[in-house]
């Protein structure tokens, strides 16, 4: 009998946190709402040495996080979400370090493509963006096998760079961009490649340069990630690490971006 | 008598900052020092209008803070220093103010020439880096004097952006890559270019990344200014205006660059 009442309580109460956050979402959406938010996920390691954790368990904590803030993104209607999973530096780290995130990276690719899964609920479609080919096969494999099928899934895209640097995806559009110059004329010397040129052939292409950037953990180094897409965005910088991350951040992150909205699309006309 | 007096309590006073200041400095000295500083110098106009000043104050009054600050740079042994005087998107500002800024620019510009300039005075190298084919030839002409006449000072350097954009710089550095491998194999279709290849082609190859970058008002966005060189640079926001910068500013992001400065390190060992 203790258990049922005890049930109901948590159950009106989960309500109740739902009933208000919609209603503060909906407060929120009377100003302009940004379409598309990044993430330097930032903080995983530290807050497993934080709380002791066993490791990895700070980069799973992690993953949850970002379940909740897809949710909350979706509720708020924002279409786009960005995160770097990782860098192609952080093919560098221990081996071990490497082997586990790949791990837990197709265990989760995996385990996004479940019926039950947030992918599925909301209609997420998944792309990966990077260097794909530096990806071990498994993953590579499994990278592709999510955007496929996902890729009728309209009302909201979540973007993965894995296997990236901001560096190496302008490198790689720079060359595209040459490559498609010498095809049109192998002779052109003086040949112009544009702004124009080089964005289209970014891995990013595929959606409009993010509203805000946040960086957990407090730091504010862009660390090779959306050097290019984000030079008009906010920078957010929370002290919160990774797993920490929740609702207020979120709301916070928006009302700033409510703010300078007007001076941003002022400086969108004179682009 | 007291006009006397005055002036020598004035005297020991400025003395005494000026000495505490260099105290400061070598306090500041025992750790690691930035070797190159950048700075979005934001708030000119809104400094101006809050003092009810003139139109064109704002800039006047940012150019003392510059120069006041550059003294500072010098008196700590930074040796980089990089401004964003003049985007490219600056000129599609009103034509009046646009033609005020370049006045004043090379008002500036000669004003550094001269014997008892802080250029002269500090041996500071001066380099203008964007497309200054954009510029009007009067001022272009004073620019490539200036870089002339101070091309062999090197205690410090004084990188002056106008008619920059980072995209800009990208996409001009994109181009001179593929006219590179054009030269070596006009038919070289797969050919790669790598990162190296563009970076040296930038206009900002001439100093190493920036440490930190400085934009004042409070604002996080990078506006389209060294997004491929602060990939890893401290970002650092203070509310001041330009005009209102000062050494507390400097000593704060230099603190702030030494406790995250073994990390950094720590980085650039496994890039």
């Amino acid at each position: 009998m203790e258990s049922q009442s005890n049930s109901l309580v948590v159950e009106l109460f989960g309500s109740s946190v739902s009933y208000m956050r919609r209603w503060l979402f909906r407060v929120l959406s009377v100003g302009p709402l940004p379409s598309h938010l990044a993430f330097i996920l930032d903080g995983n390691r530290r807050y497993a040495r934080k709380w002791n954790l066993g490791e990895g368990m700070g980069h799973r904590a992690g993953f949850l996080s970002l379940m909740t803030l897809m949710k909350y993104c979706n509720e708020l209607g924002i279409k786009y979400i960005t995160i770097y999973a990782f860098s192609i530096d952080n093919f560098k780290r221990k081996p071990d370090e490497v082997q586990y995130v790949m791990d837990l990276m197709l265990e989760k690719i995996e385990g996004l493509l479940k019926e039950e899964s947030i992918v599925n609920q909301y209609g997420v479609r998944v792309e990966f963006v990077g260097n794909l080919k530096l990806l071990n096969e498994t993953v590579r494999v499994a990278a592709e096998k999510a955007m496929k099928a996902t890729a009728n899934n309209h009302r909201s895209i979540l973007l993965i760079a894995v296997a990236y640097t901001s560096t190496d995806e302008i490198a790689h559009a720079a060359q595209e961009s040459c490559h498609d110059k010498i095809k049109i004329n192998a002779n052109a010397e003086n040949k112009v490649i544009n702004l124009a040129d080089v964005e289209r052939h970014m891995y990013m292409a595929v959606a409009p340069d993010p509203d805000i950037l946040v960086r957990t953990s407090g730091e504010t180094r862009l660390s090779n990630f959306l050097l290019w897409q984000t030079s008009n965005s906010l920078l957010y910088s929370p002290k919160a690490l990774w797993p920490e991350i929740g609702l207020r951040h979120l709301v916070w992150a928006v009302l700033n971006f409510q703010r300078v909205h007007p001076y941003l699309e002022r400086r969108k006309k004179l682009l």
